[in-house]
């Protein structure tokens, strides 16, 4: 049984959406089973009827961090959150793995402070894992998704090998292709950073290192790992997000409202765009975690419905079956 | 009538595309005129039989910069190219400016030894249109978005200026909206250069400087002019394009296979897909141009078709109208 610690009172909605889609979870995969950290009201009200209660277990806190508290100072002072009591738990090991959709600067300053990183790591990064159109090769992790926006190169060869590891477990790929974000791809384009970044990877003979890659293609699934520095990640998430959501949307109303089209035709193209739109905006993921601490921190989007809760909870079980947690 | 410079063998299909689509642009806007520099033989060859050859002078090289060619050595080496003897028309005052799908690192290092930088602009920046699905505000200035890797922050701060001055006469809109692209909207959010960057800007009492502008929401027609260094804002516009082409054609092949429609549905449905690549492609626009020099020079994809070609003359058209070309 894998036990997952949800701090239940993070994200926008709080256990409206965290504890009934924790117990989706449970539904569909019978090998998890939640530690739900917040306020036993709230959560017994939000349990679904179809709640597996032999599977759930509730720990009371009297906090809360918002999204308006400074990262450092709510991990200092509200130790008796349910988001810190919740990362205490994974940190102890009575938890294999810790969800939130909550402050993410505070998830990241306790999971340094509570659970600790791999020997050798400085700095962990944000993991992401995004969509491609390939069946073949339908995802690729984005390292660092914006975790440090000042990273160093070595950093960026420690994630290389961690995300070696994790895409070889995660997808089932030997020698996952790893690239470096760059706006060309030739070795001498982009910056200082991008051009040490590239020796460093190169000179790496356990890393299948295949050079520079563009964002333009990489929702064709030419790429396993992409690696780059916290700052440019998150723009490139974002961007594809964004670019995903808002054009989708746009283009279903316009057919919807443009197209002559009979019920079932209206409603099977509905659904492939719902689909589409769930991919790309990461919904089915359920959102990034974090890489070189010693144990898995998934953090989902403060916004995150139901489902996309669920599938950070299945998520989290997928991580804590992975061997790149452990020293 | 205004005078375009065209290199007309630039490109992954030359004269085929640059001349055609050249014509296209003549037969929809009456005041626009064409020099094309290259190989008669060629040139002629690939005139359409509605060109008006009243508008349209050829002018004869010998040579070709290639994409393989190094910029600088072939700016020195290759100086009666098409490329170069266009952009010299344009440095002179032959043309009012300049349209090129070839190599676009000898474009700017052209750009920068024949027409040169207006006063107090060290480095010029790349500016690309980006399409927005608003109605009231269809389009916004990404400054740089891909000539300077290492921009300097007071580099910004001039964009900022000349970008005002240009979204004000393109889009028709008084004091235009200067977003810095960050990954968060508080001033404390991203790196360094950003936090220098958004202190600038913020003490420019004559621009209209809204803070800074996540990647998610640009789409929605948020700003007119979105300001970052030359390596964030490729990788921006790069994924914006790839996200948009990539998923675009995915999806209507999946409705095209799954979802039952009568021949005047799918047409339309087609059709509304092929709007929305080319606007979100930036197909519709044509390229991007140079911003701080003293003559319009707009650069447009390698693979750009004749389509993409005609909308680049018209985007030199329109921006040798413009008043951020001149001291």
């Amino acid at each position: 049984m894998i036990k997952i610690a949800v701090d239940t009172a993070g994200g926008d909605f709080g256990p409206e959406k965290t504890v009934y889609g924790s117990c989706l979870a449970l539904a569909e995969n019978p090998d998890l089973s939640c530690l739900f950290y917040g306020f036993p009201e709230q959560i017994e009200q939000a349990l679904p009827d179809f709640a597996d209660q032999s599977r759930i277990e509730i720990i009371a806190v009297n906090e809360v961090i918002t999204d308006e508290d400074p990262p450092f100072t709510a991990v200092r002072q509200k130790q008796n959150s349910s988001l810190m009591q919740a990362l205490g738990a994974a940190a102890a090991g009575k938890a294999d793995s810790f969800v939130s959709a909550g402050n993410s600067g505070a998830i990241y300053a306790g999971s340094l402070s509570l659970i600790g990183t791999l020997p050798g790591i400085k700095r962990p990064a944000s993991v992401s894992i995004l969509p491609t159109v390939s069946t073949s090769s339908p995802y690729y992790l984005l390292i660092d998704s914006g975790a440090n926006t000042s990273s160093k190169p070595k950093h960026l060869t420690t994630y290389g090998h961690l995300g070696s590891k994790l895409a070889e477990k995660l997808f089932g790929k030997p020698q996952p292709k790893i690239g470096l974000l760059n706006i060309g791809s030739e070795p001498s384009k982009g910056t200082a950073f991008t051009k040490e970044v590239y020796e460093l990877l190169d000179a790496e003979a356990d890393l299948n290192f295949t050079g520079n890659a563009e964002p333009s293609g990489l929702l064709n699934g030419t790429h396993d790992v992409i690696l780059t520095d916290g700052f440019t990640g998150n723009i490139m998430l974002k961007a594809v997000e964004g670019t995903a959501d808002i054009l989708l949307h746009d283009l279903l109303g316009t057919i919807k409202s443009k197209v002559k089209l009979d019920a079932a035709a209206k409603k099977a193209i509905e659904h492939s765009f719902k689909t589409s739109i769930n991919r790309y905006t990461n919904a089915d993921i359920g959102g990034g975690f974090i890489l070189g601490i010693k144990a898995p921190v998934v953090i989902t989007h403060g916004a995150a419905d139901e489902v996309m809760f669920q599938h950070s909870v299945e998520l989290a079980g997928r991580l804590a079956d992975s061997n790149v947690f452990s020293c």
